[in-house]
């Protein structure tokens, strides 16, 4: 039985200076984790339970879809890592370090190298298919921002499974199989979830999914439409307009809008200067050429332009999702300095893309110094637009795509709006967001084929073995409980996560208060409920009704006054509601409730 | 249930390469670990199985004792380790790294300062000890020589547990107790130990013990008296023999040696050229000298003499251990560059130490060129010695030590032999090699020092807290187990610690023995036995034998050719005993079996 007195904990009344969000707040308060460096934290006694229940839910599940239970280091060598690229590619995310010898080491954001290559070790024939492997370990990120205390850590536990298959079914079935366990072990958790179309980013692979929570403190942004579709934002596709026929459309021509380097300024002056017959010009009327900086995991910096209408902003996150590895951002005022053709506000296609190129130079081809013009998919051919005219003050008048310009790609860098419609038809997009608690990955034969980890198969033939990697954010899903049920009193644990189910409050000053909340807390134990008993003497029913609240068992057994008329008071945390029951029952009735609580 | 046919397991034939100690090549060969880099392993399914069980004991023992769990990070920000020095005094044996900030970091080799912070963030009265907290944590340690497995590698498991106590009674109480859970884990474990005195090294304190499990593959060796005197080799101490009346010893007097640069040549020429009446010189006559480079865990290398009975051989663990957290190797050509007072094979004391330096001059001032000398504790004021005279060729003959020369100190460098007498004197020392598997150390006040860790006292006054740590090599214990419980033929688990309790093997091609073999595992499996069974259908009997006895199960239990007339064999895999049973009462024996060799 765990007792107050003893308890090796500390809660606090005032929030940590670095808390944003409440569970950050009510775990550091509580006394369940405490912060050692930046993103980086130890679990405290209570903390540590929650999290094994956690752990232990997902093992369950894990064994229960016929997982295999592994362990891999954290400190791994460089070479299996030099083999995917990954070495490089997961750029400063990445905690490398050289032993005494001089031997690059990394620590492990994910493992798939490794589960490749211990296949790759053991196993040969197709008969040694499907296998699904697992681990439940500690990983590190060296996020650039580690926030919201466990949300987004630089040491944080995760479980990551690996599924080997010959053949594409097999790896759909075994991905089912992941998809399945993910929805009960969350189902069992208590943790509400959203399964939505995800990037694949620098992972690579065909296809995958996150799991994610929906929550306001969530960093992710997602979709959903009436009609079923659901996406991160990054995975959101645009549905493509029908090309448009052009045959009949006016030449472009080039007229005087002074003082317009904005849409917003551009937009004004065509409609006084310039204006159409048939209605007023908008945003959506214009095309917005916006200059990035991308830089290679390698460190080579370079620009690129993207084309979208002027009614959208370009948005970063799905820019970099569409760009892995590339990082992105604005291009600075350095970046611009080598290319005087580009005038700020007034930047058009014709100093980009195909159209800037020299006659007979292919892209990439040497003498081609255009700086590369990516296009939102909504530019097709016979749209036509306002756009920079390459000179100060000046724009171009129905620019028609496909006729007078192209660009050297299709990006999905705009922004997504509520309201949009849903690729698949579905109705309007609603936008939310949500933290990402699941990741599952058809990764098919990348890493297989990096490693060279083949079996036989029926035919004795050499075959490269396709994989699929599945992950959990462990610590994070105890952050997200955390998040996702507290009140302003503290935290209120899903019993099935609970650190303990029943907290056994003595109030007062009389030796029989502290010998009957005693052996009720002894009765209750013999029974299998787990009790934490605050035995403190010399503290006020006040703190320990505090204390109680903010640690968030299930169920509070006051043991007080009420026994000068024969009760206990057993309150229900999440609920607030309160019962008297007669001594003679307090036990009984307690189990009761705790049994009828907990999961089957 | 376990199935062979499904289980992550590749059984190998061949040694692995770079095995050179049993637990090494069988718990690779039976599929429980594999290698990830050097002294870095991945545990596989049955490797997991048995390192959950040894955990489990230890935490089952920890909490038994009033410890309370937490957990913290691995990696560690640099100024904990700043603060006691650690950072520097490790050495080359830190795992240290730099996040994307530029910010320093290590990964932990052991928590001292992490939990002195964390209890000094938590708790400030004595109200709030003693307190023993601990976790079961993956440690670093950038071994020069990573060896043997799991035996000493560089990413391992450590169970170490931290004990606050205002007084040293107290302190003496906490340590008292966790020495006792250790007797009890070890115990459990099935692990034999010798506890022994032992040097604290870089850890500092006062007091500490080891717990050694005897074997011939161990790295350390120890010493035991018939008395019951145990210590390990660092921390065995000199009987110093009483000093001699020198008035009446004859001056010391310089003789030609010629060609004696070692002892057994220099006894020679002393025993034809210049004898003594009363018997034949001996090596024990001479005073060796021994020219050492130390180097500080900063980087500096300066040399350094030991003198020490030309009959025993200086012993580098002892002197790096009284020595830490310097570094020590023989010296190098390079390093007596500087020293042409050195004459290799006659260096004698006068150019070293006191008497090498020039008049009121001391050592450490400013025009102090000579190098330190240390001296055995056998070198008593009065002893007579033949040593080098510092001129190729020549030795002083009856220079007596405190009228001729001093040192400046006393070390123990020498070895220690059997025979040797026990420093307590309860009789002559047997030497013995032996692996640590547990470390416990009264720390004393330095961490809590060098944290500023206090509490108030009865009388309301800041006292610094006195502390103990106590490690357990968990992945060791597993190594350990391995290495005492095995044969030619492969492992043999204590069936606490087994993977699983009974192997079913079913030989024979007929599916009446493999239904028969099912039902017997399913039935055992629904009694609480823990079963792996091996439902191959195309593998030889010959090849599932080797497999179980390679896997070293307590019981297998063979099904097979027996079925006809009514029986299924149990065997016992530590004894070899085989026991013919009536199928009706297969499962209800096994069952008996397990259950009477378990531990209650």
């Amino acid at each position: 039985m765990l007792r107050m007195s003893t308890l090796f904990l500390r809660t606090l009344r005032e929030d940590p200076a670095d808390a944003e969000v409440a569970s950050h707040k009510l775990l550091v308060r509580a006394g369940y984790i405490r912060r050692a460096a930046p993103g980086i934290y130890t679990w405290l006694p209570l903390g540590l339970k929650v999290l094994a229940k956690v752990e232990n839910i997902v093992r369950e599940e894990m064994d229960a879809a016929g997982g295999q239970e592994v362990h891999f280091p954290a400190l791994l060598p460089r070479e299996p890592y030099e083999a995917t690229n990954r070495w490089t590619e997961y750029g400063p995310n990445l905690f490398r370090l050289a032993d005494r010898k001089g031997a690059d080491y990394l620590l492990a954001p994910t493992h798939e190298e490794m589960f490749t290559l211990l296949v790759k070790d053991l196993y040969s024939s197709y008969k040694d298919l499907p296998l699904t492997i697992y681990q439940i370990q500690t990983k590190y990120r060296d996020e650039a921002r580690p926030r919201a205390g466990l949300l987004r850590g630089r040491e944080f536990i995760m479980k990551d499974s690996y599924s080997f298959d010959v053949t594409d079914e097999g790896l759909e079935a075994s991905y089912q199989n992941q998809r399945q366990a993910y929805v009960k072990i969350f189902s069992r958790l208590g943790l509400e979830y959203v399964i939505v179309q995800a990037q694949s980013g620098a992972m690579g692979g065909s296809k995958s999914e996150e799991f994610l929570s929906p929550t306001e403190v969530g960093e992710d942004t997602f979709v959903r439409s009436p009609g079923g579709y659901a996406a991160n934002v990054e995975a959101v596709t645009t549905p493509v307009p029908a090309a448009i026929d052009w045959s009949d459309a006016p030449a472009a021509h080039v007229e005087d809008t002074p003082n317009t380097p904005t849409i917003a300024s551009l937009v004004d002056v065509a409609n006084s200067a310039h204006p159409r017959a048939d209605r007023e010009w908008t945003a959506a009327d214009t095309l917005k050429n916006v200059v990035l900086a991308v830089t290679t995991p390698e460190g080579d910096r370079s620009l690129l332009v993207v084309g979208l209408p002027g009614n959208r902003e370009a948005d970063m996150t799905r820019l970099e999702a569409a760009l892995s590895p590339l990082t992105v951002e604005p291009a600075t005022e350095d970046d611009f300095k080598p290319y005087p053709q580009l005038v700020k506000g007034y930047i058009g296609p014709g100093v980009l893309g195909p159209q800037a190129r020299p006659e007979g130079i292919a892209r990439g081809d040497e003498g081609d110094t255009a700086i590369p013009y990516l296009l939102d998919p909504r530019v097709v051919p016979g749209t036509r637009w306002i756009t920079g005219a390459n000179e100060p003050g000046r724009h171009v008048f129905e620019l028609t795509a496909g006729r007078d310009f192209e660009g050297d790609g299709v990006i999905e860098g705009a922004e997504v709006r509520a309201g949009d419609e849903a690729p698949d038809g579905s109705g309007p997009l609603e936008l939310a967001r949500g933290v990402e608690i699941g990741h599952i990955f058809q990764l098919g034969r990348k890493y297989a084929a990096a490693l060279d980890l083949k079996v036989l198969d029926v035919n004795g033939k050499q075959q490269v073995v396709t994989m699929g990697s599945y992950g959990i954010g462990v610590t994070r899903a105890v952050a997200l409980l955390a998040e996702n049920n507290h009140d302003e009193l503290g935290l209120r644990w899903p019993i099935q996560v609970a650190p303990f189910h029943v907290h056994v409050v003595a109030t007062g000053k009389d030796d029989s208060v502290f010998e009957a909340a005693e052996r009720f807390a002894k009765e209750l134990e013999a029974q299998g409920i787990e009790v934490l008993y605050d035995d403190r003497p010399k503290v006020s029913p006040g703190v320990k009704f505090k204390d109680a609240e903010l640690l968030g068992a299930p169920y509070i057994l006051v043991v007080g006054r009420g026994l000068e008329t024969g009760t206990a008071e057993l309150k229900t945390r999440a609920t607030g509601a309160a019962l008297e029951l007669p001594v003679a029952d307090v036990v009984a009735r307690t189990v009761a409730a705790v049994r009828a609580a907990l999961p089957a």
